[in-house]
């Protein structure tokens, strides 16, 4: 279900022949109606791919169509891909009968190569043909690309409206190509300006807090489409938390089946003095290789984690900190604690718990570990 | 020979007892004068290992003795750690015959392990009684960790001065586990201040451009001491080339023998506004873990570039950027470039070159690959 769970959202997937594989790879989720409000928010590597181009300067607030493509990321291909991400938007417009510039363009795959325009051009009328309010998991194979499952989301209010999501990658940072791509749906009515603050706001917690590799893509994009087909407004706070909580949900099935890992990280950072400080600290750790090999190779190395808390501004007094790993504080004080032999790293989620002394403000950050498949799927990716 | 290449030096290394697979692990340095001038650079970690605090504290200006262990970092070890790297340094000054703030402390291994201070209680003295003229080579294979070669420089000047340095660890930013650890020694005669400014400008541009895996360590420590044994004093500009060479030949041997690597990577930017911007655009691509990955698979992914470049504020306009890898230009102004097929990535030297077009500036960071042997090394390094 997923994009299709909320009324008035019809989606489709299809096999349209630009992956070589002969894969699905080209979808479409399509607000039928009664209205027509969107957000958007964009990576922010400044090396934009001509989608991300394409999406964010034409209509973000009122979008009635997203197209969206594996196979090909649409990245760094000058003028001509720019013409391709608009010719693709105009395909779609008029299958589905709007301007194109209500229809929003995501791609995903290798960058630097030109996408086939001759199969878009059969291909999206027929994506189209194919448009139906059960198409949502279709929708969501059509992006896979190395991921194993897809991804989708479902969040019903009591009050009647619902939220549904999918999406594809494995992290904000993307993990082996270009690149996450998200659509939301919600058949709650909500103006535009709502919406775009619920989505910053949900996506900051969420999407923003995940580092699965450190590497930022240039496709990144996560849509919501809202058309008030339930007939109800909800309370901005309750849409907010709903909307955090399937982008929370999607963001650790990401993190779940990012390439080649084996243990799913959570590294939460306390008595910070500012939010700021704990995410800075909480993103050293999640971003520190030597840290990602030791958690794959199942041992509690608390140094890594010192080291790479060591390189941040946060203020903290390096003789107070804490560590636990899994409930076990191995490092108290910024010195040795419980006996590292106590830490049982088998299962796949591991907790990481650092406590700075400094403060009372609180974050997590989210990864996983670096292993053999890691390098083995990037090793091997265009090739 | 290394750092008893230069007059007036001797070194001893020696199986102390402080690994437990029974390697040399304890190495000592003297100056034996006439002069005893010396500089150090740290690790600008915040997380500092106690033999830092202690060396960083004491007579920086004036050292006459260095003692550096393997098989332990003394790093988050507490009042008891720092307690035992003074220690080390009263051991070294009663064995040797000087003052205790007259001794550099340097260590290296496993984080949050206190050291065996028994074994360092005769280890130290044994060393004091190896001392020679002629063991600058076991020295330098006392302090070897994951290191598979000593790694050992020379340079000698017509005017009849001599630079020697002895140097382990695979970068400024350690690969495995704490640390770089690098003693040069000079029989030039040099003033401290003359010292202090020649060493930055050598680190500068070679152990500070070097990035193997992102991780700074808690123990990196740079000494150099000068004795002035040769009885003449270099002018500063050819001192500090004739260091710095000494320098890039140490990093360059480092980052070869860096762990599981099967490429040395030198990432050029051209053409920037600045040299910090060449630096930044270079250590971003440097860090990124898809680009090393793609050597190590011998794919010449220009798009992992791009991405990588794409997340600094550096002066560019995406679409004027060029990327070679090894002399082909596969991407050119921020678009497809000559064909990929032409770049050959066997060798194990790789050089990525990166022209802004933005500048006139140039800079150069070295890094290795990503591979399954490296994240092998550092899954099983403490356990």
């Amino acid at each position: 279900m997923s994009v299709t769970a909320p009324k008035g959202f019809v989606a489709a997937g299809i096999r349209a022949g630009i992956k070589a594989n002969g894969n699905p790879d080209l979808a479409l989720v399509h607000n039928v109606g009664p209205a027509y409000a969107s957000a958007a928010v964009f990576t922010s590597n400044r090396i934009q791919a001509a989608p991300v181009q394409w999406s964010r300067t034409v209509d973000v607030g009122s979008f009635r169509a997203v197209v969206l493509n594996s196979g090909g990321a649409n990245a760094c291909t000058g003028e001509e891909g720019y013409a391709d991400a608009r010719r693709m938007a105009e395909l779609t417009a008029t299958a589905v009968g709007c301007d194109p510039t209500d229809v929003a363009v995501c791609s995903t795959g290798l960058i630097g190569v030109r996408l086939p325009m001759p199969v878009l051009e059969s291909g999206i009328p027929a994506a189209a043909q194919a448009l139906s309010a059960t198409g949502g998991a279709e929708a969501a194979t059509a992006v896979m690309t190395t991921d194993t499952v897809s991804k989708q989301s479902v969040a019903r209010h009591a009050d009647g409206w619902t939220i549904g999501g999918m999406a594809k990658g494995a992290g904000m940072l993307a993990p082996g190509l270009a690149t996450m791509l998200v659509v939301v749906t919600t058949d709650a009515r909500i103006e535009p300006t709502v919406l775009d603050r619920a989505l910053r706001a949900a996506t900051r917690l969420t999407f923003d807090r995940v580092d699965s590799d450190g590497c930022m893509s240039t496709n990144d994009t996560v849509i919501v489409l809202a058309n008030g087909a339930s007939d109800t407004t909800p309370e901005e706070g309750e849409f907010t938390d709903l909307l955090t909580g399937v982008c929370h949900d999607l963001a650790q099935q990401l993190l779940s089946d990012a390439e080649g890992s084996s243990h799913d990280i959570a590294v939460t950072v306390t008595n910070a003095a500012t939010e700021e400080d704990a995410v800075k600290v909480g993103r050293s750790i999640t971003a520190s290789n030597l840290f990602k090999c030791a958690i794959f190779g199942r041992d509690p190395n608390w140094g890594r984690v010192l080291s790479a808390l060591g390189t941040t501004d946060a203020a903290y007094d390096p003789d107070e900190v804490d560590v636990s790993f899994n409930g076990v504080m191995v490092c108290r004080g910024g010195a040795i604690g419980e006996d590292r032999a106590l830490v049982d790293l088998t299962p796949r989620q591991v907790d990481v718990l650092v406590d700075l002394h400094a403060g009372d403000r609180t974050a997590t950050v989210w990864t996983n570990d670096l292993t053999y498949d890691y390098v083995k799927e990037n090793a091997e990716y265009s090739s």
